[in-house]
């Protein structure tokens, strides 16, 4: 491996690999190696799949990363969001280097080291258009619109050229702030010339372009016209501009905001402190005052726009929360779009709300969303300012990466030009060619608890087993030298069967384990045998008896 | 209860339940009730939700009809999809009765009772627009178009008036059998006068109308046109009338026909029996022979639309079908939407085709689907045409049947003449009174391989609690008159930690174990509470050094 890595004698190579973010959405990690320098874009986590069982938070393997830790001269942050910054504190542990990123993005990301107690790791604040060096490294941070204040595009100047990455973004013409995608910066770079993009394919199979978030402003506008009651919002928290819209458009209603959910509480005193979110401190009304002011005057802001369980919004359609229970003349709005697997979450909190009597609205009744990644259109500018020689698409699943090469093509490049990227494969560039390294080890790291990586394919294919038709122990101890069974077979269940209707099957289970031990050697040598019968002799029972396959665990003890 | 269901001086009541399908898409099934007759309309089934661990189906408690048995004189079914016919092999074992329905639907019918090895069910098929006698029960079939051959809506007329009940339904003016929705029977019942309606509600939040089947019938025939290699489309296997579309278009163009999937074949085998798909025997291709025939001259119909595991187009595109895998050439079409929950497992498949190189089209690219339910201005139609007195919406989720009150409401009805339905609560009707009756007792049947109601909420919790961290099993051994430990304490633990490399972990817990054993009064009265204590501590000292929570199962035997 280490041969392929040669700085010697050819053109210094520049060396790109995703540690993930690419056919995923999620734990976007890219690492770019020139020499013996190394930085970092982005450090995600990704919620883990259904079939994860009991697995909190999937973290990328940096086991590429911890080898070669003197090298690593920093990681630079494109925005806030999880799957951008959400595996910082592990990572940290492992491999610590000083972060970059604007002030909401390294605030944010301040707020879990501090939950982690990580303390000592450097930071510096960029601004937009700010370069940073970073041994041969030059980035360069660009201003970019996204669904979180301070996200950025970076790009990364060294010898072998300049490589943008977009991070997220859409082309907004008329965003919140004020302040439109830095266009012009994608230009002067693209004029100057571009070695590669790696450009963000999250909804590039969406033709047109991304409705401005202004839209929505005229939509909230109109229902606080209209709300009789109290208005409750549930959104991400992290995206401060639209939180700005909503709260500046209730208070010229006159209404006083009020802020439910850890998230959110936590999101909105950063974006004040640090300047990002302004609201008069006297239209802020804390919680536990929420019942002192008439429901015509109450803004609530809050957390569960995807049915999270334990998430605001949720909690308060239950009647679980304790400040605050939905009532019949409450409007609640729903600003956000369920994240592909939540859909039934959050179907069943609207559900629940109707149940409640309040008046709903979401995404599919009125504008009360849009998205913060570009569709075709702005994808297409992004490519035609850029002119990049190499495209790279990242940040998307398979099929989005390949239907944005396919964009790329379109536009006229090369398709020799584009490599559709794939975890830990390394991808080489000098000024001139494009080739494929080799693969480095990487992956994802089960966070279960406080443990991280100690939960691999065996633990989860027991859990997936006991999840599915529980478990029957078989239990007896035995007098290894006599060959003589002392107690049992004691016959436990759990998770498989109602066990007081169903005592013959459990009798019948006996039965089978008793027949086994009568007919077989019981001396010590013979146990994994005895063992391994039981094992077969009762799953074929019960698969008869109920079509049922539990996990079955014969335990011998030691007399 | 019984007083309530007097038969003796007022007029008599019509009673209507619904044991399932509302605050639920899936398990519909309504019981309507006059003097000593019941009917029901349909008899479905629902897939467990992903909190029901290892559950495979749920179907309708059916208590009270076992309790009325002799008074049952037949099922209705309205169409065959499973939401309407899945629990009928369960609920007839349990509560015989003629069944009634069309051709298709009752073969479809037919399949499951001879899975399940019933016989002896008298069936009778029926014909649109025919009259059949139950009892004081007159009821009349009313073709209507869905997503499925044979659908009816089904005009039930007692001596308290008559009830339409639509089943599920479009209003297709161009479908491709060439039968438009039976506006007139509607018109005709609507100008007789209409006791009450129980309309489906599932595209109640769409305005509009849904689009003709016939469009995507210009898309299809646009890419047979097209398409240079092989054409595979997966879709649901009972929409016999899209299939009728696809193969005349494919035939047309040179291809023939190949059932992959075993649904597919089934029903496919059914419909040309019954005479409802008309395919020339020549233009049809066993999957053993697809190999010899041109790539540009087959057409696929496959299973799997859904992203099922085990379906045909999921099987291969993860190269495991055995007669049959994805290669560049080809084309795949899948003309179906996700069933909510089901959008990450179609995502995946997509992703996976991609990776073989294929050419896939998708809903959200081309119009290779459209919904078989009405949208808002089909359901006011409805409505127009009815003019019921009374109005339960059904089949939906809370929020759709709230809504669809509310568009009753908005065309005139009276609130006090429209009730949203619960499972399980009697509605009672007269010629001119709407009341609440009693709640009966129903609710979901958990079926779990053979069993049937014998997986609980026990049961499911254990399987959950497993599931997410696995369990620790502390095995040992006691005299129990001497009060003295003989062998053990033995750890055993599953879908907990990776041991091999947390041997410190278990060696820990050994020792929890040890010291509580030494501490505490071994004598087989106390056992309950040593068991206890092990699971107290263990479950602390757990918790505090990798924050999980296994199920920890102490187990002592009896020497």
């Amino acid at each position: 491996m280490n041969s392929r890595m040669t700085n010697t004698n050819a053109p210094s190579k520049l060396r790109i690999v995703s540690l993930g973010g690419v056919d995923e959405i999620g734990k976007n990690m890219t690492v770019f190696e020139y020499e013996d320098d190394i930085v970092v874009i982005d450090c995600g986590s990704i919620f883990p799949k259904e079939d994860l069982l009991g697995i909190d938070l999937v973290i990328p393997d940096v086991t590429y990363l911890v080898e070669k830790k003197k090298n690593v001269r920093g990681y630079l942050f494109t925005h806030g969001h999880e799957d951008h910054i959400g595996a910082t504190p592990y990572i940290l542990r492992q491999v610590p280097a000083p972060l970059y990123g604007t002030k909401l993005t390294l605030a944010l990301v301040d707020i879990k080291l501090k939950e982690h107690r990580l303390g000592n790791i450097p930071m510096r604040v960029v601004q937009p258009r700010d370069e940073i060096q970073l041994g041969k490294f030059t980035a360069k941070f660009i201003h970019v619109s996204h669904s979180i204040a301070g996200a950025c595009a970076i790009a990364l100047t060294c010898p072998a050229g300049t490589v943008v990455v977009t991070g997220d973004f859409k082309v907004d013409y008329t965003p919140i702030d004020g302040h439109v995608t830095d266009l012009a910066t994608f230009a002067e770079l693209g004029e100057k010339g571009v070695l590669a993009m790696l450009c963000e394919s999250t909804n590039v199979e969406r033709p047109g372009h991304t409705m401005s978030e202004m839209k929505i402003g005229t939509t909230f506008e109109k229902m606080f016209r209209d709300a009789k009651g109290r208005v409750i919002v549930a959104m991400f928290a992290s995206n401060i501009h639209r939180m700005q819209m909503i709260i500046d458009s209730a208070i010229r209603y006159g209404r006083q905001v009020c802020f439910i959910g850890r998230s959110m509480v936590n999101n909105s005193r950063v974006a004040m402190q640090i300047g990002e979110l302004h609201i008069p401190e006297e239209c802020i009304i804390d919680q536990d005052d929420l019942d002192q002011f008439p429901d015509e005057n109450v803004l609530v802001l809050t957390t569960g726009a995807q049915g999270e369980p334990m998430a605001g919004l949720t909690r308060m359609a239950y009647a679980e929360h304790r400040k605050l229970q939905i009532r019949q003349s409450d409007m609640v709005i729903i600003s956000a779009t369920p994240i592909p697997g939540n859909e039934k979450f959050i179907s069943r909190v609207i559900n629940q709300l109707y149940r409640c009597g309040a008046q709903v609205v979401y995404e599919a009744m009125a504008e009360v969303h849009v998205s913060g990644h570009a569709r075709q259109e702005e994808l297409k500018l992004i490519h035609a300012l850029v002119k990049p020689k190499y495209f790279i698409p990242v940040h998307g699943e398979y099929r989005m990466l390949w239907q944005h090469a396919e964009l790329a093509a379109s536009m006229g490049m090369d398709d020799k030009n584009i490599v559709i990227p794939e975890i830990g494969q390394v991808i080489e560039m000098t000024e001139d060619t494009l080739s494929l390294g080799e693969q480095i080890p990487t992956g994802g790291v089960l966070v279960d608890g406080l443990g991280i990586g100690d939960v691999g394919n065996v633990v989860l294919r027991d859990r997936k087993h006991l999840s599915q038709d529980g478990l029957i122990i078989v239990c007896m101890a035995i007098d290894r030298d006599e060959a003589k069974l002392i107690s049992g077979p004691d016959i436990i269940s759990r998770g498989f069967i109602y066990v007081r209707e169903n005592e013959d099957i459990i009798e019948n289970t006996r039965d089978v384990v008793r027949q086994i031990l009568m007919s077989s050697d019981l001396s010590g040598e013979n146990w994994p045998n005895i063992k391994n019968r039981i094992k077969d002799d009762l799953h074929r029972y019960i698969y008869e008896k109920i079509k049922r396959n539990p996990m079955i665990l014969p335990i011998i003890l030691d007399i």
